[in-house]
């Protein structure tokens, strides 16, 4: 008898790789005002998110991804009070967030209020009650609207957008102006992690001009990569700070403010995971230091 | 935003061959006590039933399935009164049967009770209140060991059995013994309809190895075809008959057999598809000129 | 150890439907001026050339699409001596008229003429030396325009273009205005046959609507269809005639025909099959009889 | 137009996860007297040698893997002279271990002759000449008999075989057995290096199993991993030592011995590198400390 359903998630990854995962069960299609959206249970990766045909998260290893979007810029920062998160709809950066408990403020901007409402529905385990937590205010609305209108700011920002595709509108959200309108909300220790894409060799683009983007409006600013197996692959993240470096937190340091401070066992982020974090390839290295191109509205830049 | 949902029923037809289609829901997953049990919904041919990984049939397509096995060999026969169906848990061959006014009585007999259940409450446009029918009595059992215990026998016989596979049980159904049986339960005008498996081109080996099988047997044998598309290509059947020849039905004949006997609507099958049906491809033909092979449990015949 | 290649030929047939074959080779991937062009050769069907990433033909299955392309027309005219054909690009539509002894003349005009040239190469068994008959005037130009210029009128027209795709050049030679011209370049007895598209359930559009549009034009068409196990299945063709009728042919008259002028051997067509071939199943005759539309530039229909 | 040709390599990575490349070519399709041999060129990785449907190695990426499997081990050891390779038969593991100037002698064994002669015509790239190399002695024989017999201890050892499979003998390569013929063949200051299977999430069992055992043989044990893209995630690594630890390397001396020794150019290992690697994230080191399986012969490990 076969061990698996005859059925399979499909996913162009790239227009020359695909990844598929066994199906055990379809919980949801349909197209919001934005997107197409799927929730799907795996074989491997229990309930996924699917936006637009890309796995957005899967419970099984989304703990690999919002602890390392989250957790090294909160850690960095001595005592984050505040935090804004710009998407994030299955509601898990939020969880990773509230996890600290110096957190007394989180206001989160995602534009897409079907996608938060059916995640509340059939991924209760990605948010687990965050969007219920007081210290909450949750926005359906354009993040960078918000963030120019707004005269708040932010200890920490986290940023969990999709990739930039052509044609999209989150591409905007991929610029030097961007970035510098989100320097602008930060208070003098802030931090700002954000998603950077893949970092398969050969698709480093997005990363490497994020990064390289970044330097010319941050003093400090640190990629790191992990491997998120529902991805397909390694995947990049940038820290960008205004005074704290990563490099210079010690594997015990780490340690002792997570004991301090953060409500939840972690599963994937620690002193030493945060070292293996920072310490990525040297050809990630040499892409970073060969890349020349700043963002701009006018010169954008795009997944394959 | 996509037009399709990502996730997919894959099929290997053979070998060397796939077929997928989209899924938009599914509503079984697990296993009876003699196979994987399946139901989904796919985009082009709605709920479909699939038996260790292999479609057995979809709502959509059904009925040129279930009307070519049946029908023919129904219509041939002056006045069939009782049928003896073999296999055909979903339902709708029974349906196809019963639609003929002349029936008084249907024994069923399939061995699978958790798969006829599934469909009962899963593919209800499969049987259509059939199994509720009076005139029928249906028995989870052995085909087999039920035909070699009754003393009954019947004016038609339609065997709607999965295709022979090395290392299952349905090859012991497609031997020359089987259908010696066969023929000692069919009244004099009686007549046998059998799916035959593929015929996609190099794909026919089991079509021809029954039909040269059934030829030992029957004095009229005729082997049919046409596509259904979930299949994957065309798929043929056998009519081996005591006295009537399927050739020797005028279409104006068949028509008015229908007129007079069939009490529901019929999508794919008049005496103009009958034609179409019985004149096959000079290369099936050709093929069928050529097989030698006749079936036994030592020599058996399975799919690749 | 693995019984087949681990490479795989992926073929989107409709938005929702995929198929995949086994791959053994690629002995070419390029583009031309009009179109990807690949040939790659399959475990089930040997050679294969492809266009736009979809199947054109395959060396084990092709005498099914161009014997019934080909030879219903060539047999319903009493004495084909000139003959025109717009595509083909492999030569073996060719192939096919030049079998029969009565043609004295064949233009062929295919707009590709590295696609022919490819062919030729790596296709040999496709073309058979055709292009070198001395019967044979080939011509790279677009075949509309060169049937508006042309004063030459023809026995037999044989349309064995690509199906209309949206964005794509075909389908103005889907169009009422194209079939009119067609007419007009008919000698008396003329026939014209064409592929009219898959004739899978719920897939028939292109199909019923040529044949209705054609209705508007020639006093006989008929559409008649065949599985091409390589298209993944059921393929339709309309044969439209000036004055023969295909259902006047009986089988004994059609093998007459080909015996007295056929000079090769045919695996696929004959008289038997002919029958087969126009009594096309209840379900396609009822969408034939319900199409309304009447194809026009303006009002044109795509595959999708 | 198309922008990748229609052709893929799909592979299970795990039953219910398939990965899928495009491929440019197929250079090599057959069976050696042990396996399935494929050579394809991808359009992202170049030409990959598949071996029973797996990816063994892909031009473009294969230098992350063979410089994690090589480097750690060489570094560690303070002056290696003589080398151990088992399998490797592409000839990339012997370039890697070539390019260090200390090693006098080097002794591969690799069972599958066939394979090595394909690689040699097909791959150039991977072992760039070093099969011609003086200091190597190749032996076409199976490794553990070899070492059984042989009287030769080493420096280092790299073992490079495929993945432990139910009914295939590598899996006598990765049991305590083997590993305690190993370390009586290690001399002094002596490592290890080995390749350990996936460490994607939920598939880790063969690296958790093989670095229990290793830890009731050798002293020091460490497991480090990687992405390697063409494997379809991240790859664990075990270093087993019998003196030096690797933890206890500074990036400053890494890059220090790589300066002094190495003779080309790395892409993926140096100093930073190597802290990435060894680094592993908190999940990981939990499955390690988690796992009780002393792998034996009669207690084997399996990949799914």
């Amino acid at each position: 008898m076969a061990r698996v359903p005859s059925t399979w998630f499909m996913e162009f990854v790239t227009p020359d790789t695909i990844q598929q995962f066994a199906v055990k069960d379809i919980l949801y299609f349909g197209r919001s005002k934005y997107q197409t959206v799927e929730v799907i249970e795996t074989v491997s990766f229990g309930k996924c998110l699917i936006l637009d045909g890309k796995i957005q998260s899967c419970e099984k290893d989304e703990f690999i991804y919002h602890e390392a979007l989250v957790h090294p810029a909160m850690i960095l920062h001595p005592n984050p009070e505040t935090v804004f998160i710009a998407g994030g709809g299955e509601g898990a950066t939020l969880r990773e967030v509230l996890a600290h408990k110096t957190v007394k403020r989180v206001v989160m901007v995602d534009i897409d209020a079907e996608v938060i409402d059916i995640c509340q529905r059939l991924l209760p385990a990605h948010q687990q009650g965050s969007f219920d937590d007081p210290r909450v205010e949750l926005l359906h609305r354009d993040a960078r609207e918000y963030l120019a209108e707004t005269r708040e700011r932010f200890d920490v920002i986290i940023i969990d957008l999709p990739d930039p595709i052509e044609g999209g509108p989150a591409y905007l959200l991929y610029t030097q102006k961007f970035y510098q309108l989100l320097r602008s909300k930060l208070i003098a220790n802030g931090a700002l992690a954000l998603q950077a894409g893949s970092t398969r060799l050969n698709e480093t683009k997005v990363c490497t001009a994020v990064n390289n983007t970044l330097k010319t409006i941050f003093p400090i600013v640190a990629t790191y990569e992990t491997d998120i197996p529902s991805f397909g692959g390694p995947w990049g993240f940038s820290l960008a700070s205004l005074k704290f470096d990563p490099f210079e937190l010690s594997s015990g340091e780490i340690d002792g403010r997570i004991g301090g401070r953060v409500g939840k066992r972690l599963d994937f982020y620690d002193g030493q995971t945060h070292q293996g974090l920072f310490f990525i390839p040297k050809y990630l290295r040499d892409a970073m230091a060969r890349e020349t191109m700043v963002i701009s509205e006018d010169n954008p830049v795009f997944i394959p």
